[in-house]
């Protein structure tokens, strides 16, 4: 029974997580396959992937200033790459042999591990020897992400644009078919005319520059340039280029965007509908192991419940399940039949807060001096509508003054001090009359602590330090955090509210999205690295700094004209802003925020669930506060 | 029993084209109601509208070389503004009086002639009298097609936009107020160190440069140059852009799009539910006059629908007319109930054309030639597959030599004839065997027809002419003739069709759009028109030409740097093509394209009625061939 409760609360937890129960059932098994999934363990390896890819920061070519020899990044590799391997062989041991070699993941993290090990090898040989040689297998280190179970938000998310994509293929290429007929048309009509643009390369020269020029015009980037030269010599050629974006870039882009978006939806659609029929039968099979037979129906019994509630966690308030188990006995019959048994996962998906505490601390420990009639004249003045506006107004007035003032002004250093202590009195009246608790709970108010107690910290050290010793960047996270007190704002106008809500709400799928990306941008800045490192180098643009980016090749070229010498692969840093770069001018990608936008914005956030618990908690007339449910 | 008939059938119409019924019933006003909707009539409006806003280009400032007098353009203008008043005459006499004057659109278009009129009166008087004057009246004349309720289409998407715009107004203003404190951000950060952009302008110099800079940095256009001085100066500074860019382009553009999205949607869904609201009532009122009881129930008879189609059409089929009738009486009553009736409307809305000749014309008139042994040799050939792909070949083969030959050869315009012969032939051959009818069905075959039977023609009047008199135009159309043979190639390839119908089917739902975006490109035009012409001149870039587009204020200005004097209003078509150019750049517009397309795409065509009626045709075996239905 003790092995049959421990199984079945695991069964529940995976259920609520979302996870796939893969193990042995047996009690060390079972034990086992918890303690992976312990949260710890579960940020450790968060760390030491994010340690992984950092190394590249110090790998040759490293950042400027932190390059270390190879032994020492190689050293600490060494230790990632066996953390991996202990916790891929903590996997093997609770999963059933067979199905731990049936799973591609597994076996793609240990062929990772193998790889990597290798390519060391290979690189330490290849060096010593004085061959110059490439440490490749770098470029597949975000691959360890898409394989381990414990990241498998990115790995869905990762799978779900790879559908989108093979669906949108043939578009691309009737995009691509166009853009060839109308480079045509274009080199045809324009080029051998004499024509030049305006820096005086010639127009439409040849095919693959037309090619070139006009898939750059549907990112915008060369608009309306590319069109001058024609223009200017006859009206009638605009019609080429309205015809030509009218068709690029007003339909196919769009087409694209409605392909995307729609089969977007459908795969995510597929995949919320397999993640909801696994949760079931996970639920299912939990039900199974904790029913008994009673008057021929299979149900589970209240002491059986509140014993799985109390495994799962042991200091669960016993009010609160008694609040859970009036919500999920619907019929009233005291016990739980399945239909009712498998709503418990959405159920603890709810997260409730007990609300234990309404007073303060100091009206804890000092009754007298809190419920006094001035105290009491205070609390009412903070919580009064005009003390806000006041400090509002009073940020406002700050943002004119950071406005005026010139950087030799001094006048503006006393009036920051004054602002500062005015800001610091607000914050410690509100906690005075609030208490730490109901303050912190607000993420404008812990937004506004950071800020200003940041500000006042910065601005004491400063004071203290010798002015001569001002580092500019301390000035400039300074003036940052004195300009970051405007946006407080935003969270006074009601009409605001609405829309960071919505931007709050939408947040953690962006974050997956964002993963999914530096997947790509981590493998593309690598492999940059490798092949173009040292080829464009940055020194300055004053006289006596290298012409040309260090690289004759480019005389002559926008490249240099436009000063874009520090654009190059000579380290991650620099990679990963190139590849952001271009990441905006091509606004593809756009489009796949834009359907996480719509999913999210479009899906209605409250459950049945959650306002049936309201309902009964009401009706109790229990205090607990309930909070979002987690998001998936 | 006449009126009757006529009554009803005017509601059925009135149903089937989506207008609202607002007649006197008599027999008079309703012939007179009729008259009005008559396609001729419709068609004279839109001509007159059309030839209306092509005033601009020859009034002052006209386009180079069509300037007319004002006397000239002005009695056009009175001869376009008595038709207006016509029309609204005629529906002043059919309709209700009182339902006239409460309706603010034939209000307007009252208001908006006696405005021109007056303003035509005083630019006349002012002129004469030697003062200059402006004729502002001229902004107005998009809003004739707001208000004229033949162009209907338009006034309902321009009131979707409206409501749309006003839902998304508190993230718009989010967004300038994040834009305002990042500004603000990167005035104090970056101003006032000395920077400065590559062409040595200070680098966000003042707080309403930065505002700009940030805001072209929004649309892309300035990157990745803005960043440039500042990550030159240290690296931090980039993470100020990847955090703007990060929270005012991805996250506020999206959020915009995705409110949009769901609000016009919103909006869309209610337009439609009204009109199908307005239809049914319509036909309602049909049934009840139509009407007779039998057995205490109301219902059409046989007899009744079948003069009610004669009515309508006629020249219909007999044996068509018995299908809908078939399709209709569901219940196989011989009688139609109301339920049964009101479907009539989305019946006739369904296209039937009849498929009478099989036959060719030549056939028809010499059928041993036709159906002798040879010829039928033939036809097969023409019908395999590899007749179509030996063509598509020789299209490519074609475009080969177009893209290789240079403008001096000799050599491609004899195998330009060698090809346009053997299209020829290709054109010529399928006639022999589809006949007319069946050829010109296909819209690839009557686009090939058109390119190469224009190039035809072309080649042989350039052939007659003498060659010194070729002049670059027809040389340019001929040429973009020869490049557009290659797009037939998209209807030969499989994949590419869905998408090709796709867009077809958008296309109608784009159109309105487009005539949205021509009523704010012309107020926006003539205005600016009004404000700038002259200010900035094309003359060239040579020497000898205009400094500074003949602006002194634009010396060591980026727009004469990038030769951008011909981006002005000095006609209406430069502001056109200059207001084309902002579009382009401020994505936007994009936007409410983009919803149109998912629309669009997501909705199914194929109708219920639509499936029912072809199982009808199937079971009776009739000969009928089904169009897509007519788009909204
Ligand atoms: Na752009």
């Amino acid at each position: 029974s003790d092995l049959n409760l421990l199984l079945a609360a695991t069964y529940v937890e995976d259920s609520i997580d979302g996870r796939h129960s893969d193990f042995k059932v047996s009690e060390r098994h079972l034990k086992l396959y918890r303690l992976y999934q312990n949260r710890w363990g579960q940020a450790a390896l968060y760390v030491f992937f994010f340690m992984h890819l950092c190394l590249a920061v110090f790998e040759s070519p490293a950042v400027e200033g932190l390059e270390m020899s190879y032994w020492v990044t190689m050293l600490m590799e060494t230790g990632i790459l066996i953390f991996y391997m202990f916790r891929v062989t903590h996997i093997s041991i609770f999963t059933p042999l067979t199905r731990f070699w049936s799973d591609t993941k597994n076996i793609l993290i240990v062929i990772l591990i193998t790889i990597t090990f290798l390519d060391m090898v290979i690189y330490i040989g290849l060096t010593e020897s004085g061959i110059y040689s490439v440490r490749w297998s770098r470029a597949l280190r975000p691959l360890f992400a898409v394989n381990f179970p414990e990241l498998r938000q990115i790995r869905r998310s990762f799978r779900n644009l790879r559908r989108t994509l093979s669906d949108v293929v043939n578009v691309l290429f009737l995009f691509f078919f166009s853009l060839a007929i109308f480079a045509l048309m274009a080199y045809k009509l324009f080029g051998g005319r004499g024509l030049t643009w305006v820096d005086g390369r010639p127009y439409f020269e040849s095919y693959w520059d037309s090619i070139f020029d006009l898939y750059v015009l549907v990112t915008t980037a060369n608009n309306p340039d590319v069109m001058m030269p024609a223009f200017d010599l006859s009206t009638y050629y605009v019609i080429f280029f309205v015809v030509f974006l009218g068709i690029c870039f007003f339909i196919y882009m769009n087409i694209i965007l409605a392909v995307i978006y729609n089969n977007y939806r459908k795969h995510l659609k597929n995949e919320v509908r397999k993640s909801v029929f696994s949760k079931r039968q996970q639920l299912s099979k939990a039900f199974e192991i904790l029913a008994i037979n009673i008057a021929g129906k299979k149900v589970v019994t209240r002491t059986r419940f509140v014993q799985l509630m109390k495994f799962l966690d042991s200091k669960k308030n016993p009010a609160l399940i008694n609040v859970f188990w009036i919500v999920l006995d619907s019929d009233g019959s005291d016990y739980l039949e399945k239909v009712e048994f498998l709503k418990v996962a959405d159920l603890l998906n709810v997260e409730v807060s007990e609300v234990v505490d309404r007073t303060t601390l100091i009206g804890h420990f000092f009754p007298t001096l809190y419920y006094s009639k001035p105290s009491k004249l205070l609390c009412t003045i903070v919580k009064n509508r005009f003390f806000g506006i006041f400090f509002d107004v009073l940020t406002l007035i700050n943002a004119v003054v950071i406005g005026i003032a010139d950087n030799d002004d001094t006048w503006d250093d006393a009036a920051e001090w004054v602002f500062l202590c005015l800001f610091m009195l607000e914050i410690l009246l509100k906690l005075y009359v609030l208490g730490f608790r109901r303050f912190f709970k607000k993420i404008w108010n812990v937004f506004d602590f950071v800020v200003i107690g940041a500000a006042f910290i910065m601005g004491l050290l400063e004071a203290v330090v010798a002015d001569e010793q001002e580092s500019r960047l301390s000035l400039d996270v300074l003036l940052v955090l004195r300009v970051l007190r405007l946006v407080k704002i935003i969270g006074s106008v009601n009409r605001f509210k609405v829309i960071v809500h919505t931007i709050s709400k939408i947040l953690p799928s962006l974050l997956t999205y964002g993963a999914v990306m530096l997947v790509f941008y981590y493998i593309f800045a690598i492999v940059g690295m490798e092949a173009f490192q040292g080829l464009v180098r940055f020194s300055g643009y004053d006289a006596g700094s290298e012409l040309y980016c260090g690289n004759d090749r480019l005389r002559d070229s926008d490249f240099w004209r436009n000063h874009y010498c520090n654009n190059n692969f000579n380290d991650i840093v620099h990679a990963f802003i190139v590849l952001f770069e271009l990441t905006v001018v091509n606004h593809i990608f756009t489009a796949f925020v834009l359907e996480v936008f719509i999913l999210e914005y479009t899906a209605s956030c409250q459950g049945f669930l959650e306002t049936q618990m309201d309902k009964k908690i009401q009706e109790m007339g229990l205090s607990f506060r309930k909070s979002r449910p987690r998001a998936m």
